[in-house]
């Protein structure tokens, strides 16, 4: 029995690269009878980019309500947001002090992230730490990460195991990451990398006329409607291709090869796939999104559950250190 | 009406340094009916330097029973263990958000603790951070502190001022230090600072027998029994002159200058005053260290005290941050 933890990013809103890079696939494994899927919304973590409040508050009314739409196992599994568990937070701060101020000097994504952003944080510095408290609270033995991630996950086994050696016993369990190598890279509509940060994303629970007008911009080249085109440097046949079956993705193959078929109609096929393929999620989204008492019923249910577990996991480690249980 | 905040060091005994140049003047001041005292063991920050629990839990324990033992009025006053408040960490991570990370690289005290240590760990960096959640906390307006914490008091400020400004309210309140100009430095019994760190500290808790044979190692020079000697230049006379009367330093000084009087004389005569200055907070602390139960009653009422205001501040920051309260 695997228990899998993943945290879920709550600076944006979700969209299609999200849903298809990250959450079909944890959803995917969380059904799995093996598994035990530990989910949680990361506004914690949000907090070193994203200051509003009031962006934050829907961001994760927004990706709680997409989990759901596609069909999260709440039941099954443990679904929560970080914030409401206050063990998050003071876990932390004891790991803090088993942490190497080196380690995350050194931590490459630090370097990145000081390099382009305009506000440096510690909460920026230190996140590694609170990603390591995420982690071994639930004593989480399997971790779905990008490759960009891998670096982090070390750390918290580094960290880990220094304070099981203070303990003298294996208090905290070392986590082993699940690096996904198929980990699909997901065009935005300019063709970089699906994402937030460029602005470039598809977010696919938009009314159809405000979705109709992103998919419009989905850059092209100007081959003239009459000429056969190329559909594998073309981002829109890439989207298409995603969602459709082959079948349908072969048959707007031909029609990019043959000509007389222009980048209009296939963004109006890709359209109206994404209407019909994410009907059923659309209509939950929207529900969810509509009756907030629901939804903060099932969070709430979800943070109970992750309270007992994360206490029993503080209770071990405040006993180690001195603090009473 | 001063609402004073102290946090009181954790990682060693009560010595005679500590009581003279922090203990015995907070109590002073907490007296004041103007004033509110808010004291806590600083026990979370005490893991970046100790990472043994069950000194920690002696210390916790003892320090504790120093200052109950010296009439620290814990119903007039709150009195409690950081680690029992969880809103200190949770506080802790949100303000490390608003803490620009070269504020924390440039500070004077990191500088000096990794040049000194050889666990330069993260709680070490932010440990600032941490003490800045400790005052904020609770709407604090008085900060006594010694010149090396002024730094850290400023860095408290500059981050409230950073959240408030996010808000657009003032929802922390921005602190003031109380510098003490006439902070006495004491000799320990070679001549530094009385220090945990120098281990030249004086313990007055200590059995009769034991306290004798800690004042026997304080250093004195050579001068034979017979001839006269210097008391300004001299350790125990300094010790003696912080406890004694005037009166009675005075007729110490005489016996210095005019000779036929030992250093072993002084050194008796120093004993004696602190078994008489200190015989009922020596009765009182041996009877806290021997009734657990009574100590620990007396930390929860606090700790309940201090959770109900750390609880309200908790509550407007996290609304500000789109958290909830």
């Amino acid at each position: 029995m695997a228990r899998i933890l993943t945290g879920i990013q709550s600076s944006g809103l979700p969209h299609l690269g999200n849903l298809l890079g990250a959450i079909q696939p944890a959803i995917e494994l969380s059904k799995n009878p093996q598994n035990e899927s530990f989910l949680f919304i990361a506004d914690l973590h949000s907090l070193t980019t994203l200051k509003n409040g009031s962006e934050r508050e829907l961001y994760v009314r927004s990706i709680a309500s997409t989990w759901l739409a596609f069909g999260f196992d709440t039941d099954k599994n443990v679904f929560w947001r970080q914030s409401r568990v206050q063990e998050h937070a003071e876990l932390s701060w004891y790991l803090s002090c088993f942490t190497p101020f080196p380690m995350l000097a050194n931590a490459t994504s630090f370097k990145d992230k000081s390099e382009k952003l305009a506000d440096v944080n510690a909460g920026l510095f230190t996140y590694p730490v609170l990603m390591a408290a995420d982690i071994l609270l639930y004593n989480a033995n399997i971790i779905p990460v990008g490759k960009d991630q891998k670096q982090h996950l070390e750390m918290a086994k580094d960290i880990a195991s220094r304070f099981n050696n203070l303990a003298g016993e294996d208090i905290l369990v070392l986590p082993e990451p699940l690096i996904d190598e198929r980990m699909m890279t997901i065009p935005g509509v300019d063709g970089q990398k699906m994402s937030k940060s460029y602005n470039n994303y598809i977010n696919i629970f938009l009314p159809e006329k405000e979705l109709k007008n992103v998919l419009k911009k989905i850059v092209s080249d100007s081959t003239p409607l009459e000429e056969p085109k190329d559909p594998d440097s073309d981002i829109t046949f890439k989207l298409y291709s995603l969602l459709a079956s082959e079948t349908e993705t072969e048959t707007m193959r031909q029609n990019y090869l043959n000509g007389g078929y222009g980048y209009g109609h296939a963004k109006q096929a890709l359209f109206e796939i994404i209407l019909e393929k994410y009907a059923e999620p659309r209509r939950l989204y929207n529900y969810y999104m509509e009756n907030n008492d629901e939804l903060e019923n099932i969070l709430k249910t979800g943070e109970e559950k992750a309270r007992i577990i994360a206490r029993e996991t503080i209770a071990k480690v405040r006993r180690v250190l001195g603090y009473g249980e």
